[in-house]
């Protein structure tokens, strides 16, 4: 077998997860089969078998890709002085998205928030996908966490406020905004960054500040 | 035909929503059929025709009624005086939610959640069902802009703050929320609200205030 490079094994893998997750997107996970991510890809079966198992693992690589960069995103973020308002992240995290999933455009439109709310709902019956979301979620709420932390630590936020509860508030915000792209109508992301913005200057009348 | 009270036609109907809800929520659209919710119901066809012409008509007036709901709820928000802030109103429309779909209760969870999930995944294939979901998407997302409206009037705001991706960004919150009550954990209403007051509570340095 010809040796290859590292760079062109990368390559080849993103390109089939490209593939797989625009078939996703388009027709759902149980109505895509192995032959159409080769026929969207143009690879022989040989060529993607090396890289996935199966439809199966396809899923579960896509999944595990996009809560890595969630996680990295966040991560990166607690550490940054002074951190990340929530706007900025949120809109960072998406980029970075986008950025790492370029094949999931079609016609101009990120189909991929078709794919995650697909996720959802598949979730629902696959045991081994859901174990894998949960703990990915884990990580990426821990990971919130600390940038809640840091909010604390310089000032931005009230003392008692509870990180953990903020952390899965801004998930859950990521998550719907998603299912909005999906759902209702693509939108810019400014439409989150000034909904956010609003939120945020809501004075509080109850915390007598 | 005998004469029925509207009282009984309004709890036969309320029965089949319910039943028809349980079984979507537990096996998804596709693999329920109508002989599955007269099983759940223990009703007879005749019974359930008489309501709803088949299995699409089921899942409108499900989706339709947790639309009016919210819209409902929000509405009425917007000319309180003053008005409820994001974190009791959302918990007041999950809680009228749960009080409109007390079906929706399957081993002390609320399954409801995995209902809607599931919607948004069905809006991607079926054209119906996505024009009357935006509808009354909009229609909600109206609702909510007038409480945000509210809010401005009541200087709990800041008066240049875009009211409609306010609303928006509400309903996402509330959106995400669901979607990780039905795929990651059931959690107490308690973690919205905490997390909603942490965000409330911050203070944004650019807003110079």
């Amino acid at each position: 077998m010809a040796r290859v490079s590292q760079a062109h094994l990368d390559a080849r893998r993103r390109q089939i997860l490209d593939g797989a997750a625009l078939c996703f997107a388009r027709n759902g996970f149980h109505a895509t089969s192995v032959q159409d991510v080769l026929k969207e890809t143009g690879l022989s079966a040989g060529a993607v078998y090396r890289y996935f198992s199966g439809k199966e693992e396809l899923i579960g690589a896509i999944v595990g890709e996009v809560l890595d960069v969630l996680r990295e995103t966040y991560e990166a973020a607690a550490v940054e002085t002074p951190p990340p308002l929530p706007d900025v992240l949120i809109s960072r995290a998406l980029e970075r998205l986008r950025e790492v999933r370029p094949g999931g455009l079609e016609g101009g439109q990120w189909v991929f928030s078709r794919l995650l709310v697909q996720v959802w709902t598949e979730v629902l019956r696959n045991d081994e996908l859901a174990v894998q979301v949960r703990a990915g979620y884990d990580a990426v709420r821990v990971a919130w966490g600390r940038v809640v932390g840091s909010y604390r630590s310089a000032g931005l936020i009230a003392q008692e406020a509870d990180a953990d509860a903020m952390a899965r508030v801004m998930i859950a915000l990521a998550q719907g905004y998603t299912a909005q792209l999906a759902v209702i109508e693509e939108m810019h992301d400014r439409i989150l960054q000034e909904g956010l913005r609003a939120l945020m200057s809501m004075r509080d009348p109850r915390a007598g500040g």
